[in-house]
C-alpha cells in the first residue's frame, strides 16, 4: 500500500511561514484591503510552494459568495473547426479577463435537470449553447448565485442575455442561391444523426421560407452520415426529379457528391449542389463545393458580453442577432 | 434594476418542510447511516424545489472530503471525430457510475501552474491526456485530495495510472506497409500547426524506426494545413525525388493528394500516399485512400479503472498498453 499524502492545510503554511492563518489568507486571495510587506508575502508564496498548498476554489467561492467560473455545457456532438475555432477564442479571451471556463459533460441530463447540476459548481455565469435551457433553469441558476446567464440559440429565455443564433438564415442562403441559378426542384438533406435536429430544422425551414410562393418545390431528404446511405439516395436520384441540393454542410455535401458522381448524376450539370460551414475540404472537391459561409459571433465579444453581466448582474438582459450567413459560390451549383 | 433574487438556503428548506437543518442534510445527500421515514423525505424534497434550493457540490465536497468530479482539461486544438466519439463514450460510462465530468479550459496554462489550478476545483479523480503532467503535478493534485490521477500519453508518470498511447507505433505501421509496397524514397509529412507535436514527432520517429537499417531513406516534410503550403510542397515534389509520404492522417492526405494531382503526379503510381484515422473522407477519395487505423481505448474500460483507482486510491498505478494501429490498404499505395 502507498502512503496517501496528507492534504497540507492553510494552517501549515502559516506555521512554516511563521505568520498568522489570516496573513496565509489575505496574500493567498490577493486581497487589496490589507497591506502586507513585499517580505512576507514572499514568505508565504514559498512555504505554499514548499508544502504544495493549494488554496481551495469551492472554500474561497464560498466565502466571496461567488467564483471566477464560467460553465459551458460541454458539446455532447463532434464538433466542427469552425465551433472549435470559437470555444478556442472564448476559452482564451474569458482566461484573459481572468475566468476559468469549464465544460460540464451533460451526458444523460436535459433541462431543468442540467441547470440544476451545474448549479452546484456555483458558476459566477453560465453560457448555454442550443435550446437546452428554459426560464425555470435561468431562475435556478440565478438562485444560486450565477450573475450572468447567456444563451446562444434560435430564440430569447426569459432572464438570460440572449445571442440569437438563427439557423434559418442559413437554409434561406442556400434556397434564393438555388432558385436564382434557375432550379426549382430543391432537395433538403436532413441528418438523420441524432443531436442534429436543432441545427438542420431550422434550415429545412429557412430553404421554404425563401421559396414560398415561388413555382419551386421543397423535399427534405433523410441522410445518415455513411457510404451506404449516401449511394441509396443517389440510386434513387434520377425517378426524384430533383436538380439542387442544399446538403445540410460541407461534409454532408462531400459524401453527396461522390456517391452521386459514382451513380453517373453530373455536378452541376444534372443537379446543382451546396454545402454550409465553409470548410477547406469544400476547396478540395472537384467540382469545387459551393456553400454557405456561417460567421459565429467572435469569442472576444463574447468574453466582454460575460464580464459586463458578471459585473452588472441586475442590467437589463442584452440580445444580439450574432449569425451571419453569406453563399460562397464555386463550382458546384 | 432588476431585483437579483436570494439565493435560498438549506435553512429555508427546513423551515418550509417543518424539518431540522440537519434532516435537510441527510436527505438531500442522500445519507444512508440515519433512516428518514418516506413521509418527510417527500416533504424536504417538494420544499427544496418549491424554493429552487440547489445544494451546493463545494460545500458538500468540503464536508466529505472529496467531490465526484472528473477533471480533465479540455482540449485546445480541433479533436477529430476518432477522439471526440472516445470522449462522448468515457462521458457517458462516468456518468454511469455517478461522476461528473469536467473538462478544463487549459488556454494558457502550462505544467505544473495547470495542476494547481485544476486541484483548486478539489476533482476525485484527473484525466490528463498528453504529456502535460509530470510527477511534481501528479504530487500537487494528490496532495489536494485527488484520488486518482490517470495519463494518457507516450510514458508513464510516477504516481499516476497510465494509459500508454504510443504514436510511434502509427509511424512504423506506415513506414513498414510503404517499404513493402517498395518505396524507398519516403517522406512524412509534420504538420506546422502548433499543438500537434506530441503526435507528430513519435510518427516521424516510428517510420525511422521501421525503416532503420534498411536501404530507404525518410523525409520529414513541414506542411501547414492551406492550399498554398501544399501546391508549394507538391510544385517541388519531382526534384525532391520521393516515391511515397505518410501524410499525418487523413486530412493533411486529402489536401497533398489534391495539391499532387493538381500539379501532375500521379497517386500511387508516382507517390504512393498514406493517412492515419481512417476517417470516411478517405473513402470518398480517388484514388481511395489507405490509411493506418488507429483503436484507442474504450471509454467505458477507461470509466471503470478510474472508479477503481477512486475506490482503492493507495493501490498500485495500473499501466496499460492501449493504442492500436494497422494499415487499412486501399488504392493510393
Amino acid at each position: 500500500m502507498v502512503q496517501i499524502p496528507n492534504t497540507p492545510t492553510s494552517a501549515d503554511v502559516a506555521r512554516l511561514a511563521g505568520v498568522s492563518r489570516a496573513t496565509v489568507s489575505y496574500v493567498l486571495n490577493n486581497t487589496s484591503a490589507v497591506r502586507i510587506s513585499e517580505p512576507t508575502r514572499r514568505r508565504v508564496h514559498e512555504a505554499a510552494r514548499e508544502l504544495g498548498y493549494v488554496p481551495h476554489a469551492a472554500a474561497r467561492s464560498l466565502r466571496a459568495g461567488h467564483s471566477r467560473m464560467v460553465l459551458m455545457p460541454a458539446p455532447a456532438i463532434p464538433v466542427g473547426p469552425l465551433y472549435s475555432g470559437f470555444l478556442n477564442e472564448l476559452q482564451w479571451a474569458l482566461g484573459r479577463l481572468d475566468y476559468t471556463v469549464v465544460q460540464y459533460g451533460t451526458v444523460g441530463l436535459q433541462g431543468d435537470e442540467a441547470a440544476r447540476a451545474w448549479a452546484e459548481l456555483r458558476p459566477v455565469a453560465v453560457l448555454v449553447p442550443g435550446a437546452e435551457l428554459g426560464p425555470r433553469g435561468v431562475g435556478v441558476l440565478k438562485r444560486s448565485g450565477a450573475r450572468a446567464v447567456v444563451t446562444l440559440g434560435p430564440e430569447r429565455v426569459e432572464g438570460a442575455h440572449a445571442l440569437l443564433m438563427d439557423h434559418d438564415a442559413v437554409g434561406q442562403c442556400a434556397g434564393a442561391h438555388l432558385y436564382a441559378r434557375g432550379r426549382r426542384r430543391i432537395g433538403v438533406v436532413v441528418p438523420e444523426e441524432s443531436g442534429l435536429e436543432a441545427y438542420s430544422r431550422p434550415r429545412l425551414a429557412g430553404v421554404r421560407q425563401a421559396l414560398h410562393g415561388t413555382d419551386a418545390t421543397v423535399t427534405g431528404l433523410p441522410l445518415a452520415y455513411t457510404e451506404e446511405s449516401a449511394a441509396q439516395l443517389a440510386a434513387r436520384w434520377r425517378e426524384s426529379g430533383l436538380d439542387a441540393v442544399f446538403a445540410y454542410n460541407d461534409e454532408y455535401a462531400m459524401l453527396l457528391m461522390r456517391a452521386l458522381q459514382d451513380a453517373g448524376v453530373r455536378v452541376p450539370e444534372d443537379v446543382a449542389l451546396i454545402g454550409a460551414d465553409d470548410l477547406m475540404l469544400g476547396r478540395l472537391l472537384r467540382p469545387r463545393l459551393s456553400t454557405v459561409h456561417i460567421e459565429l459571433p467572435s469569442g472576444r465579444d463574447l468574453a466582454e458580453l460575460v464580464d459586463r453581466a458578471v459585473r452588472d448582474p441586475g442590467g437589463e438582459p442584452e440580445v444580439h442577432k450574432v449569425l451571419g450567413a453569406s453563399v460562397v459560390q464555386r463550382e458546384s451549383s
